[in-house]
């Protein structure tokens, strides 16, 4: 599995020098990781009607390369590709990655079937067909063949298909284009991945093995699962079950409703099954499901940053009310529990007041509402009351910038405490302009999750309780708190 | 109540040359709007201890002041607030916002009660006290004394509470901080708004009254309305019902859970009352109800960009599998029917296939699947299509830009066909990078709101059809389409 990451040489079959082209466009992406030092492998354009690829030598066919040949990438039209894979069997590949369409996705079974033969003869691990095929922020592999850039009919060029930062999340997809969706809003909310994997039709490799192989990767903390349906059950949910004790696997399976159902059969002819066995698998194996696509990026985004909580109990601290009163309706009705504090707790508010370091009319039941006038020392001080009180188990901190007190030092000052505990806390800031959109990335350079409305946060904390949950019931708690904060090189 | 919006004078009474004082923010607001010519009434500053503030002569006190004063905007502490309402008696004013906290909401309520009845004698209609007061687009009233930037500890100045363009939605609000929170979300989604009103401890003037006055504002097409209790039930939903027969009113009610509720009754000491109440009374008058902060938002534009659905039948075109489904399931579980299209849509889109106009292995049974080989024709084609089957009551169009072919007009050639029709249409393009945004805004300039993920655009939907249940329901649904296309100016 591994060759589909970490290829010591590739060929690229059907490589161009026609830019529009998908064969070109993956080339090219190697060869520009290649020159730059990332992709360290050896680089192969296969084409026969071709002599040279930006500047590489094109071979006319895969047999007459020289060099031995890991990994293939397939571009060329369906019905060539078992001739390409009985030559990849005679040159020895030990991976291939059929980007081409035209398979059984349009009911062509017959070839798909003759593919997977010749490559299971040849003990050849297939990916696709049908598919995007494989990004590793690390290694320099990238066979996204959508345009990283478009021309608009203005003549000006516009970043369509950007690449996320290297970070710790891992996205497996069985939809492509939702794979490429998926790409642009981590890019755009500076969210950090290790490895993308579509697999389209999954032919050979499907989710079980890829959730397995990335197990054992150190540089994915966090897996999202992308799904219409799952063929093997039980295969999928043993595998699920050992990478859910190590690492947070949080699944978006579509076709929850009849009509949704019909569109995933008609979309990748998968049979999405009645949605409660879904939901009841899921849950047994510790997969966290989002309800949509948006909660479905923000729980990564939690899980990446944050440890899971140690129960369900949650403290809010906010500077209005209103946006206070949100994120308790949203923990509630996702089944936190959002208490008044202890009377120890309020009484330690209490004595604030009085010294007047808290305004004197702050509510302090749950949530802390330290009004208009609250300041960074206040936001600090009530962080360190709410990580000491032992009933608490997670924390949400709405700090809305608009106030004219409060200064952006506040998160700092907050992240630094946060950091001493094994405590979970989420972040909101509301607006879409200049200052919110900074307060959010501060918060998130910090390791805390910052979320654009309470209800968004509340959510996210939510899979930090869920996942604690599961990890309590396996009796593995510990042990992922102890690989977190190894990992975070905090302890 | 027109006076809080179009004064023909105004005095800021304890208005300061101290830049961090709201009565600083506030009368430099006005004395701005008035040098650009936005404001056009008479502007007094009173304060004792000043001669001038920012050009302006300064008044010792109200009585002072020579010429006629029709509102007063209030920023000097609580305790001098009932002289300072003595004084409008005697001078005449007709309204007054009170910026000042400090009463009721912190158990004031003698001192609330003692403005209040000073001002029910004098006939002088107030705002507050404990609010952020008015902003309105075109009128030059600014009281938001929120710094509109901010200046950060590196000496880096951000915009911090920004105005949204003019536009048609106003925002009638309970929470200040909430409203500002709106302000920032809207002018960075570049939504434009008519009035704002935060009314905090509503002493007087209530969301009834502030409803019924905008039924009449013929910028206001849709009221935005964030409420934690409504005090004066039965006329609040006369009012509601009176309104939402010509104008769409989004509700975001909090304090739905039992914690919630207790948050809001420290907040604002709103009785938040059984949710199921509101929401049997939201129903009953019309007000469509969001479920969160970003729904509440995004059904705003839905409504005042789009006419309601004339049903529930929605039909979807995609080029993406994936992001369909997602649609499809979000319709669905919200009562939506996405049904397989009619024998005679379906083969319309078969007759394409044989002429090669649509790829042969579009699926076509609702959603319509372009594919990843989708083009700006085939977005047209399939949009008039569903626009011609008179079975389909609104159209969610996911046009994902990453794929290849598709360039930027296909937007120009929907937009452009969904005008000729009285068919809601609604958009979506997932990304937070460059083209997505390009995406999104272009469908909003042409009237088509767009969305960040198929869910959003599904729950816009969703309210284009509540909406439309109950104009229909009430019998004025072909009045309410009159009037919206007079409006935009189509027909």
């Amino acid at each position: 599995m591994h060759v589909f990451f970490e290829p010591e040489s590739v060929a690229v079959i059907g490589a161009s020098r026609k830019i529009n082209k998908a064969g070109h466009v993956i080339f090219k992406n190697f060869a520009d990781n290649k020159r730059r030092g990332v992709f360290k492998g050896e680089l192969y354009p296969v084409n026969p009607k071709e002599e040279h690829i930006l500047g590489f030598k094109c071979y006319p066919s895969l047999t007459e390369i020289p060099g031995k040949v890991d990994l293939i990438v397939i571009v060329v039209p369906a019905p060539i590709v078992p001739g390409i894979m009985r030559e990849a069997a005679a040159k020895g590949v030990k991976a291939a990655v059929i980007i081409t369409a035209g398979f059984s996705e349009i009911g062509n079974h017959e070839l798909e079937k003759e593919v997977t033969e010749i490559a299971k003869k040849a003990g050849i691990r297939v990916l696709g067909p049908n598919c995007l095929g494989v990004y590793d922020s690390k290694t320099g592999v990238d066979m996204l063949f959508l345009p990283e850039t478009k021309v608009l009919s203005t003549g000006d060029e516009m970043v369509a298909t950007p690449r996320p930062i290297a970070g710790n999340i891992s996205i497996v997809t069985q939809s492509g284009a939702f794979g490429a969706s998926a790409l642009d809003f981590l890019a755009g909310r500076q969210l950090g991945i290790s490895k993308f994997v579509s697999f389209g039709n999954k032919c050979d490799v499907n989710e079980a093995e890829m959730l397995e192989y990335l197990l054992y990767d150190d540089r994915t903390h966090v897996i999202l699962l992308y799904v219409e349906g799952i063929r093997e059950g039980r295969k999928f949910m043993e595998a699920a079950k050992k990478v859910t004790r190590v690492k947070p696997v949080v699944a978006l399976k579509t076709g929850r409703t009849s009509a949704g159902a019909r569109a995933a059969a008609s979309h990748t002819g998968s049979i999405a099954g009645t949605d409660q066995i879904y939901e009841a698998a899921f849950m047994q194996c510790g997969v966290i499901r989002a309800r949509d696509m948006e909660e479905f990026f923000d729980i990564g985004k939690a899980l990446a940053y944050q440890p899971p909580a140690k129960g369900n109990v949650i403290g809010i601290i906010t500077d209005a009310g209103g946006p206070g009163i949100m994120a308790v309706d949203e923990c509630e009705s996702r089944g936190l529990n959002v208490k008044k504090f202890s009377d120890e707790t309020i009484q330690k508010f209490e004595e604030l007041k009085k010294e007047g370091k808290i305004p004197k009319f702050a509510t302090n039941l749950n949530p802390v509402d330290l009004t208009g006038s609250a300041t960074s020392e206040m936001f600090e001080i009530a962080t360190k009351i709410l990580l000491d009180d032992p009933e608490i188990d997670g924390i949400i901190i709405l700090g809305l910038h608009h106030l004219p007190a409060l200064m952006e030092d506040f998160i700092d000052r907050v992240a630094n405490l946060v950091k001493k505990y094994e405590k979970p806390a989420v972040a909101c800031d509301i607006g879409e302009t200049e200052m919110a959109m900074y307060i959010r990335a501060r918060f998130d350079k910090h390791g805390i999750p910052a979320y654009g409305s309470p209800e968004d946060a509340a959510r996210a904390m939510h899979a930090l309780v869920r996942y604690g949950n599961y990890l309590r019931k396996c009796g593995c708690f510990e042990e992922y708190m102890e690989a977190f904060y190894k990992r975070k090189g905090v302890k």
